[in-house]
């Protein structure tokens, strides 16, 4: 099993006697999440447990990055099969903070990175990265990680992690991990179970634009508003699409991009039914 | 002498040796300046010499912090200087970087805390404090201090960087250190260079003021007001006072007062000919 710590100040001195019982030479990899763990997060904990000595897994439902009238309250959580998950995957330390423990007061730090905070997802959740920006550098003082490991499945995120990294010259190496998807293509989310059966369906749509977008690239278009056409079209087809809040290509520094190249991402963020998802797909020449 | 680094790297792994060579159980304290050091700093570097195995002082004159049209090119510098203070002083390590390697692309991002960053002296200096907490953030991540020190002097500044370390859960202690005064009572501050000699004569209203309001607040006064319109009068009779910016009064966790208490502090910022000049003045039931 691995070591529960549900405190800031017990998991500190439980890492540090731990790194000090190795003559201060283990390597501490870190993967934050939200929980309700899934097989997209057993790929960074796995990738995580390859390059480290400790792994450490963090599972909190951070409330700053939830804006109102959003899925905070609903947001699935269940430390005890998490925790089974964990153990499983021979993860070595859970923190799992109480609210009194991460935000013994209200943080008045507010963290923007231009460029990246409020734009897309940004601009549609003002506040959300923020508090992603918070929570994450209060974590990397907590843990003090030498790697973590984010998904590319939220390609945002990663972006302004990895900045906040570079701009702040914080100790730590961020290791992206590849989104992982169904077998028909979904990406793994923990927010996939808010989905019906129908919607699920509908839901493959956007992984099914990302190969029209691809197959579009590689026949020589490079024309990103070719392409974010039809992905649009594409997806907006689908029964239960509400809204597509925006389809959009970047480059790897997170510019928009109007000529696309290799590496270039589709980033998009669909409404299904009450269920708001998030994909992206990185362009390139290889066959899918 | 102190050991100087110029490179990023360099001064990391050289700590890191130190600190190994010591089993990892120095002390590290931290001592972040613009140089050009007067007794101010050597109170900060004493103080943190006396808690700390190892001390290290920076000093680095950081453009983000200084707005269009400050005096970033013309603050004073002289390095050779500030090392020979910084040997007499004992200290161990001397970093001085280069812009380059504190910037190696421009930052994109910008940290505030509400309430402090963007009153007072943020209101007159818009991107200072981002500039601030970018630089001591980034110097934090760089040395990885286990107490840094702070002088009053810069009261909003030292107000701004503790609520960062408790909002970010930052592994430092933030040691804050009493304002440092000539026998005439002006504030020590590398800026006090700028002044001829009779527009000293005048900034000395500044802490003349700060004694009348202290005589006001003991004589029962409680109002801000009263307070603040004294130090204002007092200040604005002298020659040279080109301008005051503002005079206010806070408390410990940077409040607005209008009722004052024990502990409150009396903000000032004036111009004295083309010197702006800060000082601030903690009310007590104490005589002068």
């Amino acid at each position: 099993m691995p070591t529960l710590f549900r405190k800031v100040k017990d998991v500190k001195s439980y890492l540090k006697s731990l790194r000090s019982s190795g003559g201060n030479n283990l390597s501490v990899g870190f993967v934050p999440t939200m929980g309700y763990l899934h097989e997209g997060h057993m790929e960074l904990i796995k990738k995580c447990k390859l390059q480290n000595d400790i792994t450490v897994v963090s599972i909190y439902v951070n409330p700053l990055q939830f804006g109102e009238g959003e899925d905070y309250q609903k947001y699935p959580r269940d430390l005890e099969r998490d925790l089974a998950m964990c153990q499983e995957a021979g993860v070595d330390v859970v923190f799992a903070p109480t609210d009194e423990e991460v935000y013994p007061q209200v943080p008045k730090t507010k963290i923007h990175v231009e460029g990246i905070s409020h734009v897309l997802e940004g601009a549609f959740r003002p506040n959300h990265f923020s508090g992603v920006a918070l929570i994450v550098l209060k974590l990397f003082n907590i843990i003090q990680p030498d790697r973590a490991y984010f998904g590319e499945k939220d390609f945002q995120q990663l972006k302004l992690i990895q900045r906040l990294v570079n701009d702040l010259s914080y100790p730590v190496e961020i290791v992206p991990v590849p989104t992982v998807r169904d077998k028909d293509g979904l990406a793994l989310s923990s927010r996939n179970t808010y989905l019906k059966e129908q919607e699920r369906e509908s839901a493959l749509s956007i992984y099914r634009s990302f190969l029209i977008a691809q197959k579009l690239f590689r026949a020589g278009n490079t024309k990103a508003q070719d392409i974010k056409e039809a992905v649009r079209d594409y997806i907006s087809r689908h029964p239960h699409v509400k809204r597509i809040d925006y389809v959009e290509i970047v480059d790897e520094d997170f510019n928009i991009k109007e000529e696309v190249s290799e590496g270039d991402r589709v980033l998009v963020a669909v409404w299904i039914g009450d269920t708001r998802l998030i994909d992206n797909w990185r362009l390139s020449y290889e066959e899918v």
